[in-house]
């Protein structure tokens, strides 16, 4: 068995597009947002539309960004929360381009990479773009209640990302290379809280990232950073003791999207979550710091519970997943 | 642009494992399925966890089959038709092995088989396993109506088939060769009625199957068979007249899995569907014609209609897709 993966001819990351709701676009990465939203409605009329939008949004500024037109484009990669992706499927149906839907919750982001960058480093096509997304509004209602109920929040609870994030990865090296993959397993520490979703991903993240280290041979101080998806404040700091028991310290190295996101104030809590996290603050923020050689080499470890309001309901825990993806610049 | 790719080292599909409920058990394919149940609870307390047995059977059948130890197994990619693919991450839950959820409804079979194929054809790993799975009754209660309702069924409607298939792809050179794969793009013709939906798919495997044959200058006599996942006799009909219209002739090589799986009598109106469909009747049927090289050629085209309740709900018509995956004995 070989869960981590090399990419010989090292695929670019050429460009990514941004995008985010008022709430994100207030956040510390504010400026670095490509688009910056007043209205999470985006102009339509229910909230799905709304994250339908926002993904298309990303997917056609990913490819405007790498001068690249819809004819040169072999394939879209995408997925998100919604029950049935749907995000996705509406947001590519405006494209004449080859689709193929995946998920693993909010981890769908670096899977999406590492299928993409699979089929460019073997010559099987030259563009591909990868995109993820999510919206408070729809993954509120779908997974946890009725907004108009104005439930109280757990103080673990995250907000979920209304944004996201895309990349458009190629053939050609003028970009972030793609170095390697460690493909997650799924992991599950029993935790049936779905208000408590950092506890729930961090043994996964903690296995990835475990794995990457145990099979690549190098040491978390071979990256600048190890960033995970959205394990939030609590969730980070469970990875990082699973880690350091484990002989793994990566305190100097891990900092989480999750975290990165907001102010956190008041509702947030934890942090940010959803799809839409890792795609959305990586395609603004990180990838710019690897394009302008801010960073050297990162190691992207996007985070996914794999739960539904029907797992939930007929008692199951929450199994996790996290994919890894090392990028240099 | 460009949807087909060709595996140059032709991976192969080295076992299949199928399952099916007691209505598929009683079909045209009964005696070439692995495991036949009477009872499509499979001992459990809900649909989707006897959905996530189904897939969780069928997966490790496959490995069995193939003689492979978990050890050997480097990744699961599977999907289902659950919200958030549950059935998928509750069966893989119990493997220690690398998992990727995909998604593109009942095209999830196809979809799966081109990842697994890209990922050993191109030496990045050695065994993997794909498999889809769908149930009757958690499919019914999740799209349409609760079965305790009693609801009369459109004349156009499918049955969803319960049932898993599962196979592993090998670099090892003794199976099925995968040889080609053309990914699908979204079509849409704006059919809304999601009782309907061979007619909505129909157009997608019309536009993936011309795409093939025009990009790999091929033509349909290639093929001993054209074999598509789930349009239904109706949906099969306008299959073969969207082709004939363009040129091409599939009368004499298509047959459909959906029209094959039951006896169709009276409740199954327009035959089988769902993400169990293909990979059912494919690995129970298909694969061991192809083994014992009675077909030495087919086209393999799952399709899938990508709506959810909550976008037809809204209005929505049904956006479909269809991957085909050429294999050879």
């Amino acid at each position: 068995m070989k869960r981590t993966i090399y990419f010989k001819n090292k695929p670019c990351i050429i460009a990514t597009s941004s995008i985010a709701g008022p709430k994100e676009s207030e956040g510390c990465i504010s400026k670095y947002i490509e688009t910056r939203l007043d209205d999470d409605m985006f102009g339509e009329s229910t909230f799905e539309k709304a994250e339908t939008k926002l993904l298309y949004h990303a997917l056609i500024g990913a490819m405007k960004n790498a001068d690249k037109s819809e004819d040169e484009i072999d394939l879209i990669i995408a997925g998100d929360l919604l029950n049935q992706i749907i995000a996705s499927t509406f947001s590519v149906r405006n494209f004449q381009i080859g689709y193929m839907g995946v998920y693993n919750a909010c981890a769908t982001f670096t899977e999406s990479l590492t299928i993409g960058a699979t089929l460019v480093d073997g010559g099987y096509l030259k563009n591909v773009v990868c995109g993820t997304s999510s919206h408070f509004s729809s993954a509120e209602r779908q997974y946890r209640y009725p907004l108009e109920l104005g439930s109280t929040r757990s103080p673990l609870a995250q907000w979920t990302v209304t944004g996201a994030g895309a990349c458009v990865i190629s053939n050609a090296k003028n970009g972030v290379k793609i170095v390697s993959a460690t493909i997650g397993k799924i992991v599950d520490y029993g935790v049936t809280d779905p208000n408590d979703m950092g506890a729930a991903m961090a043994p996964a993240a903690a296995d990835t990232i475990f794995t990457h280290f145990k099979e690549s041979g190098l040491t978390p101080e071979y990256y600048d950073l190890i960033i995970t998806g959205d394990l939030g404040t609590y969730g980070s700091r469970i990875l990082k003791d699973i880690l350091w028991e484990k002989g793994v310290d990566i305190e100097s190295q891990h900092v989480d999207c999750g975290e990165l996101v907001y102010n956190i104030r008041e509702d947030e809590f934890q942090g940010g979550s959803g799809a839409g996290c890792s795609a959305m603050v990586f395609s603004a923020y990180f990838f710019r710091l690897l394009k302008e050689r801010k960073l050297k080499r990162v190691l992207l470890v996007a985070t996914g519970a794999l739960l539904s309001s029907v797992s939930s309901q007929q008692g199951e825990s929450i199994p996790s997943i996290a994919h890894a993806v090392g990028l240099e610049s």
